[in-house]
């Protein structure tokens, strides 16, 4: 029946964007465009909060790393997203974290769209960052220091320097090889925004007098990245690294001194930062202060803190707007991902016409 | 870089079944040989129950349907499933259930193998029920009315007639359509296990005497396919549809008067026919029956009630009895879902080298 065969397998098409048509994508739109985008999608759905459908991820641990699916819906579109972290996959080859994920119609269920997540979310992530820090660092804010310059290293450093003014990076890793290939990677990108970047000698050279901390590490243990008294009066950190119970960067010192701030409280309290506070530590949810019911930063003397972890809400945002402009760029493939039925009551259908050998193969290749 | 970029790539392709090459595969193996392998895929896993880290699924809920995530894993495989149900989606053209998923390496994250689950779903379903029914019918049962004759129909019957020794079908659904649906598909599959089937005027009917009754319906609402007055002393009841909050089949006084097997009781009191009892209503964990840890069918009098409503564990063995299959017969292609780095901790370089146009786009085609 090839007739209503093409008719239904067209509806049922499914968009796939591969992880090289992503580099593909960030390279033809721009990244520094990109990351813009995203932070835009990302405030805008933060600021219609209540119209989702949240819960804290599923998460499988092994004495390896932890692998997590993050769900999320409004009543239009329903997200989610796989990840894993793995400290020790570099050794084999293998990134610490890779990810992929889908957009469905709530309505039906159809899965419209499955991507390549590993490097959208470091995109989103930075994006994220950025616009936390748009609202918490003191205005005015030139310097930032950058302490892990792994994987999500350039594009926190990206995002600082387009969306927030960053003209000063103060990079340290405990890997010297790490540092140098963030300097080799961002220069390029430093003449566009007059910035400079500096190699610390130590975390407390790095932080000393810096209006911006980020700490981004990957050890899956707590370990105390920033002591408490580095933090200095204005200064806001932002910590990205600590994500995984048992998993953390920060000294609870340095909590104590700070204003805080999450992004989605129940997940945070289990993965973040914040693990090592008593459950009744005072925080506040970002959407509260992206919808003005709570203030940001309040005082050029106060420390803030926003204890990132990732939330589902940041993915589904980060998947649109991927998905909307490979769309446009013509970058997206398409995969045959549930059946074409005539009937769509006759699954088994599928089966006889197979045997018959009338299963038309729908083209997997790409479109544009 | 091509030589680094070819050896990662190498490591980093995922499998991919599609909707068409399952089908494909389901005919090129036989159905009844596949419906077998995935029982014994089965029955061997639940026969290692306490080797999985199990959770209830996730589920997002709206006023057309449901969206669900399944994960689950053992020591070495992750494995997880989306699909959704949604009862008017033929309406539209779609199936009532749409499902993928895939599994990955625990010991590192990497997603491995992405597969159409839609016609896997109803294999496996069916596999598990006879599965079940080996050991809750009574030994010796031929007769089995079917009613609901949706999707799953084909299916559950097959699975019947090829793994437990069924010959008669007694088919009865709502809608007239749906059964001769049925028949039409079935009827080259009779000869083979010298089965006949009948259409029944009721339920009633087709209940009467038979000594399996399977009741898989989709209406996502409390109904009452079957009433309790109508199940016979000996009977084995395979009730596959009731399997969402607010969806049920059966009359609670039918279940008063069986012994109940569910799949993982956290879930089944959420979702299965069992949601209309008392928290403290006693059933049995099918895997308690496999491991001989307690017994199944313990008269010939005795009713017996498998209350399904499928379980991420089925997922994960029908995954791997399909990736399996796929692989011996040629039938897997490869996506691109997480990049290939030449460095591992420089996904930036992703972006540099799509920029300088040197991201080699890897085969997204069939390989065999």
């Amino acid at each position: 029946m090839p007739v209503p065969q093409i008719q239904s397998s067209a509806q049922v098409q499914t968009d796939f964007l591969s992880a090289s048509d992503a580099a593909r994508l960030v390279a033809h739109v721009g990244i520094v465009e990109v990351l813009r985008l995203v932070a835009e999608a990302v405030e805008a759905d933060y600021g219609r909060w209540q119209d989702f459908d949240k819960s804290a991820r599923t998460a499988a641990h092994s004495d390896r790393g932890v692998i997590e699916l993050m769900p999320v819906a409004d009543t239009r579109d329903y997200a989610f997203k796989y990840v894993n972290g793995h400290p020790l996959n570099p050794l084999q080859g293998l990134p610490t974290v890779m990810a992929f994920g889908a957009l469905a119609d709530v309505a039906t269920g159809m899965p419209r769209f499955v991507s390549e997540l590993t490097l959208t979310t470091a995109l989103r992530t930075a994006a994220t960052s950025a616009m936390a820090a748009r609202r918490l660092a003191r205005s005015g804010s030139r310097s930032m220091a950058l302490i892990g310059n792994g994987s999500q290293g350039e594009f926190q450093a990206l995002a600082f320097m387009a969306l927030l003014g960053v003209r000063e990076l103060r990079l340290f890793d405990i890997d010297p090889a790490a540092s140098q290939k963030l300097v080799r990677n961002l220069q390029p990108f430093l003449p566009q925004f007059g910035a400079t970047m500096v190699l610390a000698a130590s975390v407390q050279d790095a932080v000393r007098g810096a209006d911006i901390v980020t700490t981004a590490t990957a050890d899956k243990t707590r370990a105390v990245v920033m002591a408490g008294d580095l933090a200095e009066p204005g200064m806001h950190i932002n910590a990205v690294g600590g994500d995984c119970p048992g998993k953390t960067e920060l000294d609870a010192g340095l909590l104590q001194r700070a204003r805080v701030f999450v992004e989605y409280e129940p997940q945070t309290r289990i993965e973040g930062e914040l693990q090592q506070m008593p459950a009744g530590f005072a925080v506040t949810e970002l959407w509260r202060v992206i919808q003005g019911l709570a203030p940001g930063r309040s005082s050029p003397q106060q420390i803030t803190l926003f204890d990132s972890v990732g939330f589902a809400l940041e993915d589904y945002s980060a998947l649109r707007t991927m998905h909307a402009l490979a769309r446009r760029t013509g970058l997206l493939s398409q995969i045959e991902l549930v059946p074409a039925l005539a009937d769509p009551k006759d699954l088994f259908a599928m089966v006889l016409q197979a045997r018959a050998g009338q299963v038309v193969p729908l083209n997997e290749r790409k479109t544009a």
